[in-house]
Order: C-alpha cells, then sequence, then structure tokens
C-alpha cells in the first residue's frame, strides 16, 4: 500500500488523459479522494459509472474547493476559462497542473488568474492513442513514456516532487524543460506530423470517387499510419494548432521548403540528391531506435 | 505436398521481397529448382547461405536459361537495363512478371525487350518492411495483403493464372488493375506518405543542435512512425519516384494546395475549419478501419 500523495484530487476534464490517471490513482492508491468535473452531465456520469472518481459534476469551482491538486485535462483552448472559474476556489498550498501538449500560452491562460499560495506545476504526459473520452483511458497509457514538467524557475520544489511522482507511479520518466523550449521541439515531433497527416487524409478525401475508393481499399503502409495519427481528437488538435501557432508555422514553413527540395529534384530527375536525402533520414531512424533501446534498457519494467 | 507450379524459377535481385517470395516457394515446394542472379557477389553468397536458392551468381542471362518463371526484383530504375540483358535468352512460354512499386514505365521499360511468346506479367505484392537486403525477408512477409497484377488486355490467362496462385500461395489477395490507375493510386496510399517522411525527418535534422537531440529523445508518437517510413531502403525510393514522378508531382501538387489551407486557417485562427477539415479525417480513418475489418474477416488465416 502506498501512503496518498494527495487528499483529495479534482480532474477538470476527464478524457483519455485525465482517465487513464484517475485510473493509475485509484489503483495505486494516491488519493484520498478523487473528484471530477466535465463539461457535459453525460460525462460525468461516465467517470462515475467507470468507477474511477468518487464523486463528478459539472461545476469546476466546487470541485476543486478542498482539493490539495488540480489536474487540468480539458482541451488547451478551454484553459483561460477554466482558471477564470476555478482561481478563487484554489485552497491555499494547492498544486495546480495540466496535461495540455502546448505550454508557454498555457502557462500563461493559467497564471494571473491563481492566487497567491498555489503552485503551477505544468505538464505533459507525451502518450495517447487516436481514441478519445473516459472509456478510451487505461492505467498502462503512460507506462514507459515521457513526461515533461515546464515550472517557472523558481516553482516550489515540493509541488514538483509530488507532481513528479504521480506521473512515475504511472510509469513514465519525468524530465523539466523551459515552457519555450517544449513547444518548439513538440511541434516537430508532434504537432507538425499531425497536420501532415490531417492533410494527406483530406487529399485523398478530394480525389475522384474510383480512386478515393480504391485509396482507401489498397491502403498500404505509409497511408495506414497517416489515417490512424488523423483519426485524433480533432477539438483537441484544433486547439493545439491555434495555440502553438508560431512554433507551428516556424516548422511548417521549414518543412515546405525541405519538401520543395525534394519536388524539384523528382521534376528534373534529380536521382542523386533523392538517394542522398533518402540516406540521411535512415541514419536518424537508427538514432531514434538506439535512444528508443537506451531508454527501455533503463527501465525497470521496460516492453 | 504441393504440386510445382513451375520448374525452375529465376529471381534478378534478392532483397528483402524476391528473398521473402523465394523462401515462400522453398516452404511450398512450388518450383522445381529456384536460382537468382544479384548485382553482387556478396548478395549471391548471401542467398546461398540462407538456403534459399539452389544456385546464384551475377550473370543474369545465365539465371534465366530454361526458366519457366523470371522474377524482376531489383530497384525499378535498373529493369531496363536487366530486360535488355535477359530478352535474348528467354524461353518461349516464359513468364516474365516483377515486384516494382510502379507500373505503366516498368512495362515500358521492360516489354520492347521480351521476344515472342514470353509473357508479362506484371505485379505489386504490397508488403514490406523499413528492412531491406535477403536477410530482412521472412515467408509471413506477404500474408493477408493486397497483390496488384497489371497484364495488358490480351495477356495470356493462363500465364495470368500462375502469377496469380503463386501470390495466393504467399497469403496474398490478387486483384487485376489498369497499370495507369494502379500508379496514380498507390501516388496517394504509398509515395507521397514516403515523401512527406523523407522530408519531415530532414527538416528535423536542419534543427539546431539542441532541438535536434531533444526532438530524437523525445520522439513522440507522429515523429516516431515517420521516421520507421523514412527508413525504407533509399534507392528503392529513389527510382520510384524518378519513374512514378508524373503521378507523384500531380497529387504533391493537391497536397501543398491542402497544406496551404490549414497554414492559412492556423495564420487566422480560423478553429472552425481545422475542426471540421480533423472531422473529415477521422471519418476517413473509420472507412479504412472498417474495410480492412472486412478484408480481415475473409480470409482463413486473418490475423
Amino acid at each position: 500500500m502506498t501512503t496518498p500523495l494527495f487528499n483529495r484530487v479534482a480532474f477538470i476534464g476527464i478524457g483519455l488523459i485525465g482517465s487513464s490517471l484517475a485510473r493509475v490513482i485509484k489503483r495505486d492508491g494516491l488519493a484520498g479522494a478523487v473528484v471530477c468535473a466535465t463539461r457535459t452531465e453525460k460525462t460525468a456520469k461516465t467517470a462515475l459509472d467507470l468507477g474511477i472518481v468518487d464523486a463528478a459534476g459539472t461545476d469546476a469551482a466546487a470541485a476543486v474547493a478542498g482539493a490539495d491538486l488540480v489536474v487540468l485535462c480539458a482541451p488547451v483552448g478551454a484553459t483561460a476559462a477554466i482558471a477564470a472559474a476555478i482561481g478563487p476556489h484554489l485552497k491555499t498550498g494547492a498544486i495546480v497542473t495540466d496535461v495540455g501538449s502546448v505550454k508557454e500560452p498555457v502557462i500563461a491562460a493559467i497564471a494571473s488568474h491563481l492566487p497567491e499560495g498555489v503552485h503551477l506545476v505544468p505538464g505533459h504526459p507525451i502518450a495517447g492513442t487516436e481514441h478519445s473520452g473516459p472509456e478510451a483511458g487505461f492505467a498502462e497509457l503512460f507506462r514507459n513514456h515521457w513526461c515533461i514538467l515546464t515550472p517557472e524557475p523558481g516553482t516550489d520544489t515540493d509541488a514538483v516532487a509530488k507532481v513528479t511522482r504521480l506521473w512515475q507511479a504511472a510509469g513514465m520518466t519525468v524530465e523539466c524543460m523551459d515552457a519555450h523550449h517544449h513547444d518548439r521541439v513538440l511541434a516537430i515531433t508532434s504537432h507538425l506530423p499531425h497536420l501532415i497527416a490531417f492533410a494527406i487524409v483530406g487529399t485523398a478525401t478530394g480525389m475522384e470517387d474510383d480512386t478515393k475508393r480504391e485509396v482507401i481499399k489498397f491502403c498500404a503502409g505509409g497511408f495506414r499510419d497517416f489515417t490512424r495519427i488523423a483519426a485524433s481528437d480533432p477539438v483537441m488538435w484544433r486547439d493545439i494548432f491555434i495555440t502553438n501557432k508560431d512554433a507551428v508555422l516556424d516548422i511548417l514553413g521549414r518543412f515546405n521548403d525541405d519538401l520543395t527540395q525534394l519536388q524539384d529534384a523528382i521534376k528534373s530527375g534529380d536521382g542523386q540528391t533523392l538517394e542522398d536525402w533518402f540516406q540521411s533520414a535512415r541514419e536518424i531512424r537508427r538514432g531514434v531506435v538506439e535512444l528508443r533501446q537506451d531508454f527501455i534498457d533503463k527501465k525497470p519494467n521496460g516492453d
């Protein structure tokens, strides 16, 4: 039996990520009580029926009353409104964290609403599936993945340590990073790949009917992977692109330049440029595979 | 014991696909003898050592002598030279097939070199991994995938039936299609996704050093999938893009238009356009998943 890390944990929003973390907290007895506030009555009822929270409703202010940990799990576009609603009801010493894929703008949206004595420890567990909603969650979702925390310098170290222990209990390796840097790294590892996947699936949709039918039927490796990525939650991704606009547009500009180079090489039949480029891409993959192996080797539960 | 479909099968080139098919032929006793000709002595020796061929060398003309099935498994850019070299040595009644990812230009490169009485049945088994070379092959590679054959109208039906039975033995579902149409469908399901993956991995390579290191380290779902796709054989892909230039450039143009629309929506903060677009992409994914399920349900060995 683990000693509870928290007396009362309040989730605001409880989709794939929130419900998976709630399952971890229940499994390991990490909190005396877990409550949640959701946008709709229906989701609140689902969370209760799943047995992953002790109480659920649609009133965020009521949910955070008395909570020593508040986890914001709504789409990042809703963060400012939620922070404004819960700010006055947070107890002194409470920790506020989140799970958003964008950090700098989210911190800006939250910080001004938090009273003195409340600790903000923004977080981003890098894990997910293409499914969404509380039914899609499972406690093992986070295992062997990274969680990045982006507390401002000077944040209470006990608060950071507690959030770290929570994600470690979920099986994650936790690392702190500057919020601005996080948004830039994720723009290329996650946001741009998703944008491209959404775009190419749209391109397929626009083909003549007989081609479209066969594109779906003979869906080869590459395209199938893209459709999986493009099946991710539309509202969550809308908010990510709008919120991380600057970093995404910068990376997208670089990508467009690179794609134009490849396009020109194809047009002019310049096989050498293509081959050299593809060879370098293969090297990068080796780097990813080796680092991943190191990472797994270091984990007690590596899988 | 299956009755052999062929007396003597000659592979020209024996990488991932060729060596996997040779394993199927050996496993099921589909040929009296299997030989191969490769570009280098080293690969010929590897194929022999693996026990997947009975004889191996670097002389393509010698390899096809007496063969009733010739399978071209070299990168598509080498097809014309190979066809010119083997043409005069093919026996009457022999079947020539290939495994190239591009069909119309490959047919044009082969057809003029084939003597009267030799049957051309071009093929494309849609299966693969990011690994290459004869050691990377395995007999189960093809199972539950599609194989598309693109014979010209009027091709000998017995020859088409024999190639069909060969791929069915490998576990594939075989369908005939017009070569031009094939190249268009594959441009979007396979060639464009690969080009994009090569481009984005190149974009990551061009980042400042500290960002690049963390891009590899925190490699999230989307980007990791892209690096896997981008690890595919550089020479094979160079040839595909050069050979299927027209279809690839047309599809790439449409993709660029779509990506520009998404870019404009992000720039102007138009969340509704993004959300609608992402919602449509999700529907397409449902189509892919359902069709795939139908396909697997119909197979005796569905996995």
